[in-house]
């Protein structure tokens, strides 16, 4: 069932923050048609005069109760710790029927903290486009971000299935890849595969600032070696990533075990020389960046080098 | 005082191993004339084709004692665990006067494994290229992987600084900045700006390999959250970071104790929510990325969305 391409999937879409995503989701909802009308507001008076520069956005007001009148779809795009603040303000005035979305990192939290300020007539569809850069604020945006990635719903048991249909159809049509779970497989999925990974890239990154022993200009200097790949991790958004570990707490502080009780296995085969064992890891590991090329998450060009003067290669 | 950029730097440099960095140092040098003649061999016969296929060599012998008769410079670019064999088998057929180095991301072993297999009238200035790319073998390898990038010389004290000098000249000539310092240091530098990396990346994928909960194809489906970055670092080669584990033991378990201190103490703050600790710690690992972009070690475009589909953007 294709959805037909050039009529738009809703008539008001409004976006509550405009930052690397919010402003990505605009940007990529014009150039497809996807809405009639894109509201898109931010708290920040700062954020909302680069919006109104921008020009990616039909309509800027001040406040969000005001961005939300009338609107089919609501997506707050604020960081995870400001959607339960957000839906209090709103909530009077969203439209009887309209859906609310959001597009954090975290999904049982942000059910438990917006679910009850909504009023019973309205809809709440939680999503996660995992898809991102380094980057945040309004600048940072493009309407490309989302393309040939997943975006995850996970909506609260016994959501409506014509709400969850229109938007899953809205991000479809974004150019993501749509998959449904609960929020508790989505936030234990997300734990491993993201929050993890940043939470030891920004400890790596930690550890070398504070050494007595290696200099700061020493450390900046041979990061080629593979620490700068964690810099740019751990360069991200510090906002949005305290609120993710402060609201996934359970399922970071499981992962987090995981790798932990890893990692000592591992510290003891260095420390006994066992080669073998460091060697069968090393080869296992390789599986899975094989299949994150095959499923199209990423490109086989070598990337240590830096692309600016690394021809492609594959092999 | 620069370098006469015409003149080789030397008659003739022998290569032992065809891998990423020999068939690149190989290949910059007939790109830069830096010597007059290359020779590049490799313990197997398979790559030793592929290497006469790709013609970056004027000769390619089957043996290692065969390629470095009349050598000026011999670098060995095997891993860092074969360097101590592969100094027996040559150290006999040595030019006297000539110079070995290697490439090797460890220095104190590679010293202690090297020296005393070579004869007292040749000089042994290891080097070490902080470059790379997670692919290997000698397709991999390209003439500018060293543009840009720096090399650390580790000489043994007391080393012959006309020696010294003739590496450092050859390594500045391929593009590389070059630094000097004691093997020691140089071991305790790179065990936290490439060895604990590498390994924490190889361990997280690992750990991700081997949950009950979460599939290994939603880990690869949802990878774009940050988990991917660190699949890059663990799909290198896997008999080199076994060797250099087992060859940098202590500065590895060192700073891994490091790493694993601070990251009890981030778990701590999670546990507890403490948003404020959080907070803290991201915003001031974004000065070292930053340092890293400006000394030109990266470039600030956006890498999460990937290349391919990232109009670049700085900020």
């Amino acid at each position: 069932m294709a959805p037909k391409q050039s009529s738009p999937v809703i008539e008001r879409l409004a976006i509550i923050g405009a930052g690397l995503i919010g402003s990505s989701i605009a940007r990529a909802t014009k150039a497809r048609g996807l809405a009639k009308t894109v509201v898109v507001t931010d708290h920040s008076p700062t954020v909302r005069e680069r919006v109104r520069a921008l020009g990616f956005a039909d309509e800027v007001p001040d406040a969000a109760a005001e961005a939300v009148v009338d609107a089919d779809l609501i997506i707050l795009c604020a960081p995870v710790g400001a959607n339960g603040d957000i839906a209090r303000e709103i909530g009077a005035w969203l439209k009887p029927g309209s859906i609310v979305s959001d597009v954090g990192s975290v999904k049982s939290a942000v059910i438990a903290a917006v679910q009850p300020a909504l009023p019973a007539s309205v809809h709440f569809v939680p999503a996660h486009p995992v898809a991102g850069t380094e980057y945040s604020g309004p600048d940072a945006g493009f309407a490309e971000l989302f393309e040939n990635r997943w975006c995850i719903l996970a909506p609260p048991e016994g959501e409506d299935q014509a709400a969850v249909a229109v938007v899953q159809e809205f991000w479809t049509r974004i150019g993501s890849n749509v998959e449904i779970m609960t929020p508790a497989h989505h936030d234990l999925v997300l734990a491993i595969t993201s929050h993890v990974p940043h939470l030891i890239a920004y400890n790596i990154v930690g550890t070398a600032a504070d050494l007595e022993t290696v200099t700061q200009s020493e450390v900046i200097k041979f990061s080629a070696g593979g620490f700068r790949d964690f810099t740019r991790i751990a360069a991200s958004d510090p906002t949005m990533w305290r609120d993710v570990f402060l609201n996934n707490k359970e399922a970071v502080l499981e992962m987090l075990g995981r790798f932990n009780e890893d990692l000592a296995a591992l510290q003891r085969m260095i420390r006994w020389g066992d080669g073998d064992g460091l060697f069968e890891l090393f080869t296992r590991t390789r599986a899975i960046r094989r299949g994150i090329i095959e499923q199209g998450q990423e490109t086989p060009a070598a990337d240590f080098g830096r692309r600016a003067s690394t021809p492609d290669k594959a092999q």
